[in-house]
């Protein structure tokens, strides 16, 4: 990695970090200044503005959350029993960037405004519903999920409860309703979801 | 009403507005001037700090979206027929202040500082969860709910998924995912938390 490329890789991690805790709109170019070490002109240089960064940050800080909660999914061959631990990796497993969910932090900052950013992040929800939708339909394709289930809702079902439930441990700082939240989708995944006679 | 408390509630109306879209740490003097019309010495004649201005908003906001949120239900004599109507009210009774849910937003704002407002915010968040298990509560008592129903998990169930369906809702502008929770909820209700013989 040329020097140049390697400050903008770290300028973005840091700007996630930052992003990721107090938003966009919420950090200051002073406090990206001293996250990054560098003077405003050091930043600029990399990105064209304030926005462009943050949409970059964005995209590192969903693809580590992404990188939590889908670890180790493709070993398990069993559709119901990878969204069974799909939903374990986010409850158990925090991602590298502290500050909650990237996407829901920064869905909640954007929404208002700030349409570069807000289309970024509608970009990484849309595909984080198509791929546990994409898990349900094969699911059903391979008879290991009843055929009446639709797999656009219960992907939305999963995201919305699990993200609300995120909500709640980090203001509560327990895992109780998370943790409740949790237990439904398991036995809702076993009783409703899963095919009886697979 | 005096006219210096009519001023104040002016105030904490405006800024409700301006810090429900914008957030607290993205909501600027400037744009608090432009709002409320006054002066900053106006304005701080009647709050000691932005924290406390914020504190009193947030509360107001909530009120508001209880008040949207709890409409009608009262009249409502069964349990389980009444919390659907509380997920109804939710998702289709729109708070007066526009911005979405002033307790996601305020929460998500607030869990990585600002403890004053995030007090808030929690105490609201208890209330509420508290309102919603005691309605469970007392439909396992009069046995119109089942008994092996958890009051206080049931309540984060609803809230979580109606929060996350609702950060769902403002990024895509549509009801879809929302919807979707509305119905799980619905069919969760009828199956597994009405008691079959009341």
């Amino acid at each position: 990695m040329s020097k140049g490329s390697e400050t903008r890789r770290r300028i973005i991690a840091e700007a996630a970090a930052l992003f990721n805790q107090h938003g966009f709109e919420g950090s200051s170019m002073a406090e990206l200044m001293e996250a990054t070490g560098l003077e405003k002109g050091g930043i600029y240089r990399h990105f064209s503005n304030k926005e462009e960064l943050a949409a970059e940050a964005f995209d590192y800080a969903w693809q580590e959350a992404l990188k939590a909660r889908t670890h180790d999914l493709d070993s398990i061959p069993n559709s119901v029993d990878r969204l069974k631990q799909f939903v374990a990796n986010f409850v158990e497993r925090r991602p590298s960037i502290s500050g909650g969910c990237p996407l829901l932090n920064t869905a909640i900052d954007a929404d208002d405004g700030n349409l570069v950013l807000r289309n970024r992040v509608r970009h990484a929800l849309r595909g984080w519903l198509n791929e546990l939708s994409s898990i349900i339909a094969s699911g059903v394709e391979r008879e290991e999920i009843r055929g009446e289930v639709n797999p656009k809702a219960l992907a939305a079902i999963i995201v919305a409860s699990l993200e609300g439930g995120l909500m709640i441990r980090r203001l509560e700082k327990n895992d109780e309703a998370i943790r409740a939240v949790q237990a439904h989708l398991e036995s809702y995944l076993e009783s409703e979801v899963r095919r009886r006679d697979s």
